[in-house]
């Protein structure tokens, strides 16, 4: 049950999928994706820290205070943010909901928004909303259309990211579709990323919104791809409740907390392969430490450090870099007492340089994915937390001139 | 009155100075740096806040409190920083301080040890030790020795890094001189970067620790290349007392700082201007914050966006990115209220596009120096830091397999 793009989609009930192109992308690549939900569909989202939002985050918070989580539709255009665009932005982005409102015969508010791209311009709107009746018409509870949908929600990203899963119940099945987009970015507190959940579990609002912020702190909220956090970042559960099992039973709520971990975990990993120019994905497994919250902070710190990220673009086992990374974590760490592990070969051994192969460590860290453990030995707590190296590559991305 | 490393080196009474090739750098390069302070030096020192310390900064610390901040011979050496290295590294610290001790007839704990370069290799002290009597035998009180101790520092820089500045007082002339070092790790709280500071005035080091704390907060501490802090970075201040012009006078002491102000702030320009790869050093301006911290955080979070600094490596007036920065610093900004200016052009104006000459801005940015000015409208705090572009060249430069 290890979910995966590359496995067949699974579709859950409730739900139908299209997407197109609007002509908001300079490159003439889709743009516009749509998703119908059911009625009583339930809905949760979690939503940047970045104390600069985008009018949709705006927009899409106030949605679901006022219908107290019920969502009907989910608009998502990619090739403009509709941040740093002003009560203007906030109108244009009603403007949307509303035409799409309009046609479903939903209230405005039952209309979910997204966007992503670039900062400051203003949406085109007219674009996008003469888009829309193509869209509906052509919507579909297919493969096919969520394919389309993860597609054209995607920015640098050069991969569409899927994952789905299901389990079986006394009840009957449930199914958990995820899709996402970002590459650039990422770090902890939803960076340049948005998912969408799709379950035909039946959840009350609050039953989603709690398990929704406990999967994130161990999937999305522990991977970093440059340290920047975005103005647009959106993760968004929808519950057709179409499969008629019903979260309020311990026992499915526990196998719906796996499915999501799964498939959350699953969209992490896709996010941080495809994360921009990385050619290394590593895994930082940060153990005995004092507790989880001083675990992930070290590994931040360490995947935070460019000297580090650079080493690991380089393939060089330098575990000063990483030593002298968790020093400036801010937390009081003792450096005579940590063990560095490049790919289980000790390179640190209480803060020192252990007789180690380097040939073999370098051989290791080419591999396009691999692990560095560090072991604190200050309590019992641990943490994984995925990063990638910082290459010429990423660079060259994000230095080209835009304007 | 602007020091600059071009303009000739003045000398402070009271010191001598040498450099030579110890054999620790693989290059071959000048690798070991000695300067003499006369009797009755006084000295203060700040040291990196990593928790991660070389040997060099434990012992310098603990030999600076058993003095009571008496120096009378300083000896440096790149290539090695002597850091992770355990006891070993601290025994081998103190062996290259009391063999210069013995050479000069002082006790050992006024022998100050630097070291920077690699972390986590054992310090080649017998080469070391080997160099010193010739060392002491070629010292001199002349530009020469000074140029040959700034470059025997040299570790990734490409240019020695070298300040002076002289004032009058009715007691007579004071000298201040500064040689630098650093290129990369450098971020608030001095990444590996050495400054060491001669100065003839008289002072007591309680006076001199006091100053120089003060000096950092605006000068060393505002300055960010890659965001990475250090184990092995020293500011030292030795005041040799030769020209009798004490502090004790209060008008001294407020041209003492400024002499101090100015050398520091030359030698942090250098520091970026020499910024592993670095293409432009920008110049950031926070201005109506609540309180100098809020600025200063400010502009820590630009200088440490990687989004930003690849913008700033394309020359590209991207300042959503900029924004999205200032968003994601933790300070509860309001975004609607932020102007954003580059090189004197108005980019943004209260969180908005705002018609701008884009053309004009990348032509702005495309020169090795600039400001960018960010007005947030909260207070009346400023503050002015240091940073620099991240050009695929600092990636190369980091991304090599040393081993």
């Amino acid at each position: 049950m290890k979910p995966h793009h590359s496995s067949p989609i699974l579709l859950p009930l409730g739900f139908t999928f299209s997407a197109g192109v609007a002509g908001i992308k300079p490159s003439g690549r889709p743009d516009v994706a749509l998703a119908e939900a059911s009625p009583e569909t339930t809905a949760a989202a979690v939503f940047t820290r970045n104390r600069v939002v985008a009018a949709p985050v705006e927009v899409g918070r106030e949605f679901l205070a006022k219908t107290r989580g019920r969502v009907r539709a989910l608009v998502v255009n990619s090739g403009n943010a509709n941040c740093a665009t002003g009560p203007a932005g906030i109108r244009l982005c009603r403007r949307v909901c509303s035409d799409l409102a309009r046609i479903f015969e939903v209230r405005t508010e039952e209309v979910f928004p997204s966007s992503t791209g670039i900062i400051g311009v203003p949406l085109p709107v007219e674009r996008l909303v003469a888009k829309l009746p193509e869209l509906v018409a052509a919507r579909a509870a297919t493969e096919r259309g969520v394919a389309q949908f993860a597609e054209a929600i995607m920015t640098t990203d050069t991969k569409p990211k899927l994952a789905s899963t299901h389990f079986r119940t006394g009840q009957g099945n449930v199914t958990l579709l995820g899709i996402a987009k970002g590459s650039g970015m990422i770090h902890p507190q939803l960076a340049t990323m948005l998912v969408f959940l799709f379950t035909d579990v039946r959840a009350r609002p609050h039953q989603l919104r709690r398990l929704l912020r406990n999967v994130l702190d161990q999937t999305f909220h522990s991977i970093s791809v440059d340290g920047d956090t975005s103005t647009n970042d959106t993760v968004l559960v929808l519950a057709s409740g179409r499969s008629a099992v019903s979260l309020d039973k311990a026992v499915v709520e526990e196998q719906f907390t796996r499915a999501l971990v799964e498939v959350c975990w699953s969209l992490s990993e896709q996010i941080v392969e495809d994360g921009e120019g990385a050619q290394h994905k590593v895994r930082l497994r940060i153990e005995q430490a004092r507790n989880r919250k001083e675990a992930i902070e070290i590994a931040q710190a360490i995947a935070r450090s460019l000297l580090v990220k650079t080493a690991c673009a380089g393939a060089d086992p330098n575990w000063g870099r990483i030593l002298a990374a968790i020093g400036a974590s801010g937390r009081t760490i003792a450096s005579d007492r940590i063990d560095i592990l490049i790919a289980d070969q000790l390179v640190c051994h209480r803060g020192m340089h252990h007789g180690f192969d380097s040939g073999l460590a370098h051989a290791e860290m080419v591999k396009p994915s691999y692990e560095i453990r560090v072991k604190l030995a200050r309590g019992r707590a641990a943490a994984v937390f995925l990063t990638t190296d910082l290459s010429t590559e990423y660079v060259r991305i994000n230095a080209e001139y835009s304007t």
